[in-house]
């Protein structure tokens, strides 16, 4: 595949998870296939910002005279990894009006007495849209495996399902794009001391972090069992190094663009005979 | 109030509607109180981006601890008046995950079986978020009493209605912040004009607004009496030149500035023992 500016390899072909990956070895503070540094990234991230838009705009356009495709990004990390930084510097940059986000916190009562793929369906997104899971239906297999609330019969009842869901998605016109920002324990401690030394960030802290932290091992396991059953044909999985913010960004934009580069989408011909709706503009002066 | 860089006097008090005010007497072509020309606004927009940025931010953190405040910006125009280019370029500018934004369409069955603003309700933004209404509950006052399909009794029960809503919302913590962009009718020609010299635009014609365009006079009639019935203390209306998008974008900018503003919000301060917090990440180390 061509590969975007500042790229000397291309992410979207680096970083997928394919057969034999292990998460243990990938490294977190390295930007595979950027020839830059932290400027080049930002002005390549400011430079592409329009690439995507104009592709998302013309998803959202086929929709509009019977496209059925559209595009799901769902987003897994660790506390403090950046997925907030994606949705707003990433996805921020196209239209929200073809923006479908979705934020999953901890499931409420209602939630907890369906079966776990009951909340995640609506999300999905519309003709023509750019959906985006702030967390999703994977945290059912993460954190539940984490603290032993699936067990393993459970846990691989939800992998199968995931994956009959995703293909569903898939099958019907949505392009399934899963990323995983992969920030080493390091890295973490020093953004979460860093909200502890301003003020302005008083808020994004939360003690229970700590406590999380502590399972880091046992999330990394759960991460590479997730990689090994998930990671299919109609919805990949990337992991991105994450401890460069500047580079998760700039690679997740070019995993995007790829993705919406393969769909070949093209602006919809006028459904209107263009020399009669010309010449009724002429005579319609007030 | 200050006046933004750009501005020799601020459009949030320009713009606002007042008693006596006269849609018909308003130009649409100008950009009152801005020193500048169309580079200078676009400079202005970007300058100011971040200012709006961080007050989103501070709105939604207020939230995370209790605060029960929200914006709503209410758009209507005519078509081509550059809603789409308000959401985009001002609203596009804020993290997408503190915004809620509603496209009201053509009103379904099951939405027509309702009275008019049960499908609005649910977009009113919760605790925190920067909620948009492309559209909205005035075409039930707008397009209604163009075409006749309510009459005189029933228009004022819905201004009254609206009233009350929207003093409700207020009530409860939501700024509400209304916005109609004034075009004149030389220039939606030309924008027309435009979508049917360019491929990429052909999506976004549609034959049937060059029908709804030969109302043009009795909009304007009906926005009057919009202006007049519902541009309240508690919800005022901005009415704002539009032929100039650049000018438009920036001084809605600054109207939504001026409203975030005015809510004097404060960053939380953390609902944690400082330094107990500090002395754990110390030994957080894996």
């Amino acid at each position: 595949m061509p590969q975007p500016n500042g790229f000397t390899q291309h992410p979207a072909e680096l970083l997928r998870v394919g057969p034999g990956f292990s998460l243990a070895e990938q490294p977190t503070d390295v930007a595979p296939g950027f020839s830059g540094k932290k400027l080049d990234g930002a002005t390549t991230l400011a430079a592409r910002a329009p690439v995507l838009s104009q592709l998302q705009e013309q998803l959202f356009a086929e929709s509009r005279f019977g496209g059925s495709k559209s595009v799901l990004l769902i987003l897994q990390a660790m506390d403090t990894a950046g997925k907030g930084g994606i949705v707003g510097h990433v996805v921020g940059s196209v239209d929200p009006q073809g923006v479908k986000l979705t934020t999953f916190k901890a499931p409420t009562d209602e939630e907890k007495a369906h079966d776990f793929l009951w909340r995640v369906r609506p999300g999905a997104p519309g003709p023509g849209m750019f959906g985006v899971f702030d967390r999703s239906h994977y945290e059912d297999v993460l954190i539940h495996r984490v603290h032993g609330w699936a067990d393993e019969a459970e846990l691989e009842r939800r992998y199968a399902a995931i994956n009959a869901f995703e293909a569903e998605l898939a099958d019907a016109g949505t392009a399934v794009v899963k990323v995983m920002l992969n920030i080493s324990p390091a890295e973490q401690l020093e953004r979460l001391t860093a909200r502890l030394h301003d003020p302005t960030k008083y808020w994004k802290y939360s003690p229970t972090d700590l406590d999380e932290r502590k399972f880091w091992p046992q999330y990394m396991d759960a991460y590479q069992r997730v990689f090994e059953k998930t990671s299919t044909e109609k919805a990949p999985w990337y992991v991105v190094p994450a401890d460069k913010k500047w580079y998760a960004r700039a690679a997740v934009q070019e995993i995007l663009i790829h993705t919406l580069e393969s769909l070949t989408l093209q602006w919809p011909a006028g459904h209107f005979d263009l020399n009669q709706e010309r010449a009724r503009l002429k005579d319609a002066v007030l």
